[in-house]
């Protein structure tokens, strides 16, 4: 049953004609996630899909950068169980509110009692921990993080990768500080962090400022990031929280201070996961399919054998050879199967490679290689002997063309208004919306609610401009981003 | 409750005193990987342990391993859903008949349905994709695994990493092939890269063949492996299973051959996780703490500054200068906490960080410094522009002694028996006794039950000797490994 419906909705294509990217992005999506091999949605439950390897790879290559980031930042990396007792689940009763119903209960034994939750999100199995950990200044900071599965009875319409049921390769960084500046400080710090992230990926994403009242309860604030789609939606990827001191006095995390004073800890959390992928899917690729940027490639390049008769061998052999040569240099595929080189083309590109090495007959009389870049389809002869080289070099060149087209498309999609007749026609034009507002609540709903669908996104972190909030008029120098949200 | 439970009966320490390993080796156990900050015991839930950041880091040391060893041999990293449909489950009966008790069910929503099962092993999720997947021999083989964690509402005594209810960082290799000898040729092979594994972990197991009636009902034949404890008991530690078309028959997995007709596939199976890390605590620990064989060590060498009054300056800044240099060459910790030089010994010994540097302003005025090996507790005085060549050299001599030790402790531990009596005899005086005996499910039953708690483990690959069944006297070339399981 499920299969169908994703067969028949998803138009997953028998063949593997994709549909055009830019007018149907929503089919283009699930299809090439599952033509391109990164996911089978066949799995028989709504919410939960298979990774196949050419996906868990390209995923875990995101994994290895963002574990390389917090362990060099000093962020150790912990393993919290997944089904957490309902006492600490119900420490925090506003969160528990919340995932009565929408988290997943778990029974067992023969009278079927409920053992806990399936975990949601990190804190109700950490929070209890910190508590037991936490005695004295001098076992703070804690700065941790895990990758693991969450798990959410997601009633609404899912999407692979951006909403699932079973929210796989999700990292939370949870942190404990003795002082609200510390706390500040190691916010800066994940910032940082997640620049680097994005120049790694060639994601580029705005972020905003969330306003107090869009908060969890009792924080400080947030920082969210934001990627676009085609069509100018928008969507949340990751989000920096200063929690406060809101759950450490729900989970009673205190602690001696050296005046003798009995203190809760300041907090910080942070995530993000299997969304940054469907981004970088979003992002970069194309109608020929999806384009891995180099970093996160799980090959960096594909050779191609050009079989001539009656010269196979000869073929067959040097590509052997050039494959033995690269692949103690990048992650490297021969694909020596029995399909047409243009077969062949055709697969890789859907799949992203970032580049693709022909090599057949006359290449290796004249002892050079053919060399396709998947982002421009530009073709370079190379010499043999400097095939590695080259290769890396343009390997950078596409990960900077990636991230410079990125941009640019960014730009193009924000879009200022001075009313909120412009935000609509904005909208209405694929744009995301950027307009001066006073900071003020009921001016936020008015603008955010301007049209069904369109939503506030939180304020420009860059404050040097001024202007007048196109609701009240009052000077401001806060702007507002504005959006459908994917 | 738990909690206490743990803390009494587990009696871990307010004080970091280990009880002594070979006189108590399940206290010494319990409590070393807590005292170690290998977990924390203390999550208010039975069979489920929270993994802290030095135990985590030697875990994923052994994860990248079997990543590493697994992928090179073209065997690809997928992954597949936790939450199982009830469905999927049922389809291999005399599977679900063991797991509808010993499996925990998931429910959600407002009627609070069951949702399906959390994964107790991999099959029920993997095959019914695999029967998707194969259509014709072309999609065949396939090869591949997943690293997840698995659940089982676990009734016994749990002990951590060795058994959980959540039993987590377990791997599974699943493969299907067109032929009976293909999937023999793939057992082969994982018997190999298991030979590796060991040799990398410095742990030496014995491997036996396991009695058709004990292997997965319809399976062809098993291979397990188990590694000792020192006082004489075994621990399963990982096995290769060849399933047959069992499988293949109860999920329908069948291609059409090259020949035309329709054929079910032959599978293989195998899988270990963290029992390995809790063997290599078991087999190479002692009664200062955990000795960390070099490949998982989290840290490779731990410095020390050893300071003295007015000196304070010259020698951190020296230790700082060494950390700087080494860090480039091998993960390595500075411990410039402001405990005393002796409790830092003592803790990074109970650690089991290979190689203990200390500096001290005498150590700097000879321009040496002296390395401490963690297995010998060997002193080692070396000129400071030598270290890096040193601790390298240090490590593989380390890496050798473990297993040399370990090796002729298992020699020591198996002890040949020629009748019902001597295998009793062996097994009080704390060994693993093998006999000869006849293959006969009746005389294996007589072997196996020859005292209360007593096993039979399955029959040494090796058959160059030869004997007479201990029950029945027919000569026989295959010994049956029997001792006490821990």
């Amino acid at each position: 049953m499920i299969k169908k419906e994703i067969e028949q909705e998803a138009k997953i294509p028998l063949s593997n004609e994709l549909t055009a990217k830019k007018s149907d992005f929503s089919n283009w999506y699930t299809q090439v996630v599952h033509v391109a091999g990164i996911l089978d949605q066949r799995f028989e439950a709504k919410g939960e899909n298979v990774w196949k390897g050419y996906g868990y790879k390209a995923m875990n290559n995101i994994k290895a950068i963002w574990d390389k980031l917090f362990q060099d930042a000093g962020i150790e990396e912990y393993y919290f169980p997944l089904i957490v007792p309902l006492e600490y689940a119900k420490q925090n009763d506003s969160w528990w509110k919340g995932f009565e119903t929408e988290g997943y209960q778990v029974i067992a034994g023969e009278d079927k009692k409920v053992q806990g939750i399936l975990r949601p999100t990190g804190e109700p199995a950490m929070y209890p921990m910190f508590s037991l950990w936490v005695r004295s200044s001098s076992d703070l900071p804690i700065r941790l993080y895990e990758t693991v599965s969450s798990y959410r009875y997601e009633t609404k319409h899912t999407r692979p990768l951006i909403r699932d049921r079973e929210i796989t390769v999700w990292h939370e960084i949870h942190t404990a500080h003795a002082t609200r500046s510390e706390a500040e400080e190691e916010m800066e710090l994940h910032m940082r962090l997640w620049d680097q992230m994005w120049n790694d990926l060639a994601l580029p994403v705005f972020k905003v400022k969330k306003p107090i009242w869009e908060c969890f309860p009792g924080a400080v604030g947030a920082v969210e990031y934001y990627s676009t789609t085609p069509n100018g939606r928008v969507m949340e990827n990751g989000s920096v929280n200063n929690l406060g001191q809101a759950y450490a006095k729900k989970f009673n995390i205190k602690f001696t201070d050296k005046d003798g004073q009995e203190k809760y800890v300041w907090q910080l959390c942070t995530g993000n996961g299997a969304r940054l992928l469907a981004a970088v899917f979003t992002i970069h690729g194309d109608d020929h399919g999806l384009i891995m940027p180099p970093k996160i490639a799980p090959f960096k390049a594909v050779i191609i054998p050009i079989l001539k008769k009656g010269e196979e061998d000869i073929v067959n052999k040097k590509a052997l050879e050039l494959y033995e040569k690269l692949k103690t240099k990048f992650p490297i595929k021969l694909d020596s199967s029995e399909k047409s080189p243009g077969k062949k083309f055709y697969e890789w590109e859907i799949k992203g490679v970032p580049i693709r090495i022909e090599i057949g007959p006359k290449d290796i009389a004249e002892k050079s290689l053919m060399l396709v870049r998947r982002d421009t389809f530009e073709k370079i002869k190379v010499k043999e002997a400097e095939v590695d080289k080259k290769i890396e070099s343009l390997l950078q060149d596409i990960h900077k063309n990636l991230l410079d087209k990125a941009t640019k498309m960014l730009n193009s999609q924000l879009a200022k208004a001075s009313s909120l007749e412009e935000i609509k026609k904005n909208i209405n034009n694929q744009k995301i919306s950027i307009a001066f507002w006073c900071n003020d609540e009921k001016c936020y709903d008015k603008i955010s609610k301007v049209e069904d669908g369109v939503e506030g996104f939180g304020s420009d972190l860059n404050e040097s401009e001024s202007g007048k909030c196109i609701v009240c008029n009052k000077q401001t120098k806060t702007r507002l981003y504005v959006a459908k949200s994917y």
